[in-house]
């Protein structure tokens, strides 16, 4: 069934509104009529089955029938904090990771990122990232909208990870552990804070920056013998650990 | 270090031919010079470390160092069987799954296949996907190329299902098994049979078309509470089975 989200303002106590693209989206290409049933959450804390009552020009006003379980969320939170990627890349992880079931995605510049900055396009991006981000949870039916911070420094970064359950830092070296280690070392995944995978640009990681790093509590990992590109990366990881959380039918 | 695959006829006993795109990739984008250092493969059973000695107008002549053990490839054959996407999608589907590590491509109709048919193309299609497939394993540092199929019927597809030691269906339905109770009821999975991952078209599967899969042998699995899109299914999978099978840092 198709779903919706919209601001906690637009989900009142018996009716809801679907307003801007998802409007259009749910009239002109879905074609809704009166009597239609979608599923309508404000992303944050209700999720409910509703039905089309009125098209008007730019919204449309749905009568809310019941309330269900937030039931599209997994059981373990994961981050994936991505160095800026060259191109459009950090919108293949932000859509698939949606998909996959990250619950925050935190671009950051690092020592070999290649992307230039622009203050200006930069509030443009993150908000096209932030509907990227919401399209792809509509469509694979999240109960939650994935957070897409705002492009960070690389110290800023490792302050977020100081404060994660478990940060795991994707790095070729000899003797950096197996994800299934670290995992499995950290304690039963389901419910605690949140894991976050760390992923390099194309060019990876300094030897400054993995030291730096390592000294701040993050966990070198390896994902195999084979050389994931920067965006594969945090796909596979945030994959392999919800299957090892038990979810993605692990 | 940079890896090129070349065909068996242009890796000789002492020294090796790179020739075509792999040539101008290695003069014009990595402008190698005599004494560079490269990887070569015939991708099917040797893999060499190499030296630059000359390059000529449109090929370059290596140098074998030493023999070195086909280390990149995983111990469990995965094949991607993807019913037929719109777009460039196939694209993603082979480029990401080479460097997960699949060894196999099987590209299918099925009955809600929306893509249209035209002999002419097919033929650069199919091209196209294996220089894809080539490229990535390159890049991802493979020791061999994955096998991109010309892309087949329905029915030839169960065919190869059959013979795979495991098919799985990816179908959400209620009785479905998840992911990893499938692979553990097939056994260990490192040097048996290949394992077959079918994914549908953007429409999904019929009922028809997943009842006759079961009949047929096909196992239906679920990858979890979140929808994929179908070129996320295939590649979710492919990570988890070798994750499971202990590659990925599992």
């Amino acid at each position: 069934m198709q779903r919706y989200f919209v601001t906690p303002d637009n989900l009142l106590e018996d009716k809801a509104i679907v307003r801007g693209d998802d409007a259009h989206h749910l009239m002109r290409v879905m074609r809704a009529q009166p009597g239609d049933k979608v599923v309508v959450s404000d992303g944050v804390r209700r999720e409910c089955l509703a039905e089309v009552v009125e098209l008007y020009k730019e919204n449309v006003l749905l009568k809310l029938l019941e309330e269900r379980p937030m039931s599209g969320e997994p059981s373990v939170d994961v981050w994936i904090a991505q160095s800026l990627p060259k191109g459009d890349k950090l919108e293949t992880v932000i859509q698939k990771g949606t998909e996959i079931g990250a619950t925050a995605f935190l671009p950051f510049a690092s020592a070999r990122t290649v992307v230039q900055y622009d203050a200006k396009k930069e509030a443009k991006r993150v908000e096209r990232w932030r509907k990227i981000a919401k399209e792809a949870a509509e469509q694979a039916h999240r109960s939650k909208v994935p957070d897409v911070r705002d492009a960070m420094r690389w110290s800023e970064m490792l302050r977020v990870a100081e404060t994660a359950r478990l940060a795991l830092f994707c790095y070729e070296k000899e003797d950096g552990k197996r994800l299934r280690d670290a995992l499995r070392e950290a304690g039963p995944l389901a419910g605690g804070g949140p894991i976050l995978v760390i992923v390099g640009p194309e060019g990876g990681f300094t030897e400054e920056e993995a030291a730096e790093a390592e000294r701040r509590g993050c966990v070198p990992v390896g994902l195999g013998r084979r050389i994931l590109r920067t965006e594969t990366a945090g796909l596979v990881a945030a994959a392999c650990i919800l299957y090892e959380a038990g979810e993605m039918g692990g």
